[in-house]
């Protein structure tokens, strides 16, 4: 605040920023937005969005049809609760209950609940209580990219667990990891582990019950006990039967560590709705998030909720989810189809087929970078193509040689030619090298 | 993260919680929130919400109607952009210069337009992005109380702008505490203004243009150049006429200070949709901003932004606000008359009559306290009344003798035993005295 300027054409220097605001990076989005702009022609295998096809315009629709039509009606254009509609709560933790057949979560109540902006809000919250600049949460590898920008905006340093080849994690490794810390006073800077425990963005692994035992076994052996985030976004959306593994809120033998469950109705239901929800049964924790929420926004947006209350309440999400859920799997089917018929694993590429979710996890050919900068990359940028390159879903920013494909965007009659695009950039570029 | 417990019984000691996790407090809403769940047949003056006549149940009902029979449908119930629907941003900020015929708006575009989960969430960003713990934000004698907690929980430190007996602003005096940081090397720590400009929560004043010259002129002379916050939440909300001062933006001679203007439409259309808004010149400002709500939530829900949009395309957003400011001016009108027949000046109450807004604030006769411990907080309550406590609304929590009274949730067949109450509780107590 001492410098003085005069001009509107501010720069960024003239600004007071605080460290946070110094902190802040355009976020690797951004850089494939407008790689997208650039190329009006482009087929997307970056972008986010579920399928414009399993959106709910129906639903919607004749939920706000009905809600309009109550003599509460105007109670969902009100403000609602800080925390949330607790009919919303209470339904979405009873379904859990119902639908996983979550005995561990019977126990829980609707106050323990809350509702946010996307399950993405929930995670800022808990890690803004939770960690101070210089932190560290460990993730997976590779891990939810957006998690790992935010947490770089909140100075907190994301730290890998270490993983074997085949992408499972290696807990004497992280043994020894932790033993580094501990032996080098680091010890106090652990503050949470972050996993995306179902159909993953974007390795589309699950969590067995096996692997959580092993990894609280392996925490509890070192002494430690960070929160354990478990971000469960995509578990909905399997494609022949759930995930067989209970949630790390449903371990008994994982009840020593203090636990927040992380679910949304935007993936499985309706992206423009931007429902999401944390739940967990650690009070003090839930009521800062409460709290801090109140700072945020006292609430999310109050009738999206009642529009995602009213479709639970009519029956409407089950079967939703049920036609969504064998959509995604024909898609994904077919997608695989087309990169088979292009040749790819005969030039190296390798994959494992996912069980859920909107996204491929493939690994490209010994020696070939998909970064943003490798020739790779801009070979498919020249031909149309966008994809995300997996160096940006590692805590430590590499490896280089995988991508992360999503289906949601991608239309049907675009599979072969961007499967085709993925095959000749990679003849063309193993070719020159 | 030293200690070990086994229990699902968690205590706050046992968490890890950051900083900011530690600073958080129950907000004063929760306090009155309880305090009004304790006594069913309470009368609220204190909640902040619209009067369910206000909330366009028609509107919304045609709007959702209107989108979700086009062929464009799905892209309401997808994603929309981190910013915000680009139309939206245009329209309103047309709107703005056109309505209130502000020239200085003219040159901006949507892309100095960002919007958020309220203006709340919007305030909050710009908060982050400039402060660090132990920072000072300038901020009105009374200020809107939800914005002071927020600043505690980021450890940001609130001090009011010195106010004359009549509550406007003291120049003089203010350079005085600017002279007297300056001595003291807490210069540096000064970030930003924060004014709520037209019919302020919860003084219900509104800013001069000579006021907003003054301001920038003192802190010209100081050499001081904070970024200015100009909060508009309630500017749409006259009776008779718009409040005449031109916003910040549009003074050329605050051309100087980086500035944000926020506004919303919650409170003048509908609170449950949560659509607010921040636009400022200030480029590498917005871009902060908009990184960090990358973080936060990446993007408010998609599908009010599109119904509020849809609302000002059809035109009905102009006709609803001229009969909301009707309905208003009448239920402030009969407030006002309640208390004036219930016999409040002559007990020594004074307030000024507010020109717009759902606020009235009233200052105590001599004497008597109004803050949560005092026997008339206490008197209301067992007599269910509640008002938010003036003392809330001063960044150094004192005086203690004024009330902010809301009539948003006031039945109007409520407001003579509302006055009355005040009126019995206020004889009580000075009767005690």
């Amino acid at each position: 605040m001492l410098t003085q300027v005069d001009m509107t054409n501010w720069q960024e220097r003239d600004l007071p920023f605080s460290h946070l605001g110094r902190r802040l990076q355009p976020p690797a989005i951004t850089r494939l937005m407008n790689d997208a702009l650039s190329r009006p022609g482009l087929i997307s295998l970056a972008a986010g969005f579920t399928s414009a096809e399993t959106l709910p315009v129906v639903e919607v629709a004749s939920a706000v049809s009905n809600l309009l039509s109550t003599p509460s009606a105007r109670d969902y254009l009100q403000y609602g609760l800080n925390a949330g509609r607790p009919l919303l709560r209470k339904m979405l933790l009873d379904r859990l209950v119902e639908h996983y057949q979550e005995d561990g979560l019977k126990e829980m109540n609707a106050d323990q609940v809350i509702l946010t902006n996307g399950s993405q809000q929930a995670l800022y919250l808990a890690m803004q209580v939770l960690c101070n600049p210089g932190d560290r949460v460990l993730v997976e590898a590779p891990t939810y990219f957006v998690f790992l920008e935010l947490l770089t905006g909140l100075g907190i340093e994301p730290i890998s667990i270490p993983a074997k080849d085949d992408g499972t994690p290696d807990f004497p490794g992280l043994m020894e990891l932790l033993a580094s810390w501990r032996k080098n006073d680091e010890w106090h800077r652990l503050k949470a582990v972050y996993l995306v425990t179902y159909f993953a963005n974007p390795s589309t692994r699950s969590w067995t019950e096996g692997e959580k035992l092993a990894l609280a076994g392996a925490l509890n052996a070192m002494g430690a006990q960070p929160v354990l985030l478990e971000d469960a976004a995509y578990r909905d959306l399997y494609f022949d039967a759930p995930h067989p593994a209970r949630s790390w809120l449903s371990l008994p033998e994982c009840a020593k560590f203090p636990a927040v469950y992380f679910g949304t109705f935007t993936k499985p239901l309706a992206t423009g709705l931007k429902v999401g929800y944390a739940l967990t049964p650690c009070a003090p924790l839930l009521k800062k998030m409460q709290q801090l929420k109140g700072h945020h926004d006292f609430g999310s947006a109050h009738f999206p909720q009642a529009i995602v209350e009213s479709i639970l309440a009519g029956g409407l999400f089950e079967p939703l989810l049920a036609a969504n859920r064998r959509f995604y799997r024909r898609k994904m089917d077919a997608f695989a189809t087309a990169l088979r018929q292009a040749g790819l694993p005969a030039l190296g590429w390798r994959w494992s087929q996912p069980a859920g979710g909107i996204l491929l996890w493939a690994r490209a050919p010994d020696g070939l970078s998909t970064d943003f900068s490798s020739p790779f990359y801009q070979c498919c940028l020249e031909e149309n193509l966008l994809y995300v390159p997996g160096d940006l879903c590692f805590a430590e920013g590499r490896p280089h040689h995988s991508v992360r494909l999503s289906i949601g965007a991608l239309q049907e009659e675009q599979m072969h030619t961007a499967a085709q695009t993925l095959a000749k950039a990679t003849s063309r570029i193993l070719a020159r090298q």
